[in-house]
């Protein structure tokens, strides 16, 4: 049985990220590649309970603890549903994995990035993708899918939202540089389709191996 | 405004650790000592909830995650109640904290006590406590106390609990003579009033400070 593979897709908010993954299945489906799609956080049962706890308005949870939560809904994301699909030969397709912790709580959240790739050793053995798509969008353009989906609390769409934006944005291409061999930068300034095209193209030398 | 003081009561199933913190907290009322009286896993909102996933029979989490929610629930629980009530310079008895993760998830979870220490570090800054008493219980007590409280499940009392009860003691016994100025090791094997004697006295040099 050969090892499925692991894809990540990673990028600030309103890249377009799910529209791809959607479209990407489609097309494993039509190559007859079974797999997976797969979402942090959550994708388990354990994951989701989890990701409820984090997403609460109940809870004001500290950098720390957060940290914490993801590391463990992750933990139980790979050990339940990740790692034994790719042990079946599946491919995994997933929506966000580590390297949102690196480029949300590892940085704005004070967690620096050692402890985050710490946390990640000890909760999942340090499983990396084996194929890691960065969607990125022009600083204006996220700002302005931003406000499209924040209206009616203006005070998320100002500065500070687009100095949000470009920090995450920054630590996302940081990373992506540090592992040019897993990352593949796709810009998503373009329609779906083309978006689609390029995902594929960045995804093509592992499609033929498999 | 000095100070207060963290003590965290630790040991096997059966030991009367509950008793004794309440004991103990009555004897600090009775010498107008301010404090608080919580436990782990939980002692504030966030770590209840916590408590519930890592009890609830819905989930069945892997010693990784585990040891990730336990660490998640005890930096909400010392950031938000321990280190706020100590720098307010009130006393704090907690039943259960670090020592447990590092004698249950250190050792037959599987995370090794490095691990346990590291989590520690990323989620609570690596907080200990002032004085840390150790409750012991005669082995076969052990598992006579714990025989009582799984009646009619007998899998739970035979060989293996004995087993079991055995590591988990010799685990905290290693713990407590590492670090002998923290530890104080007390034994239950007597009259609570008896073994309240003892807790004081293992105490007496931190409040006659106080």
């Amino acid at each position: 049985m050969t090892r499925g593979r692991f894809i990540t897709f990673e990028g600030g908010e309103g890249a377009g990220k799910t529209t791809q993954l959607l479209l990407l299945s489609k097309a494993l489906d039509r190559r007859r590649l079974p797999h997976i799609v797969t979402r942090e956080p959550g994708g388990t049962p354990g994951a989701e309970a989890l990701r409820e706890l984090l997403l609460s308005p109940e809870h004001d949870w500290g950098p720390r603890a957060e940290a914490l939560l993801f590391a463990a809904a992750r933990s139980d994301h790979v050990e339940t549903l990740i790692e034994p699909a790719l042990a079946a030969g599946q491919w995994v397709l997933c929506d966000r994995f580590l390297d949102s912790s690196r480029a949300y709580q590892g940085g704005a959240g004070g967690i620096g990035d050692t402890d985050v790739m710490n946390l990640h050793r000890i909760g999942s053995g340090g499983l990396l993708p084996d194929r890691t798509i960065l969607f990125t969008i022009d600083a204006d353009e996220a700002v302005r899918r931003a406000g499209a989906r924040d209206r009616g609390n203006p005070d998320r769409i100002g500065g500070k939202s687009a100095a949000y934006h470009a920090d995450v944005a920054a630590r996302f291409n940081a990373l992506a540089a540090a592992e040019p061999e897993r990352f593949a930068v796709v810009s998503a300034d373009a329609t779906p389709e083309d978006v689609h095209d390029r995902v594929i193209a960045a995804l093509s030398s592992l499609m033929d191996d498999a």
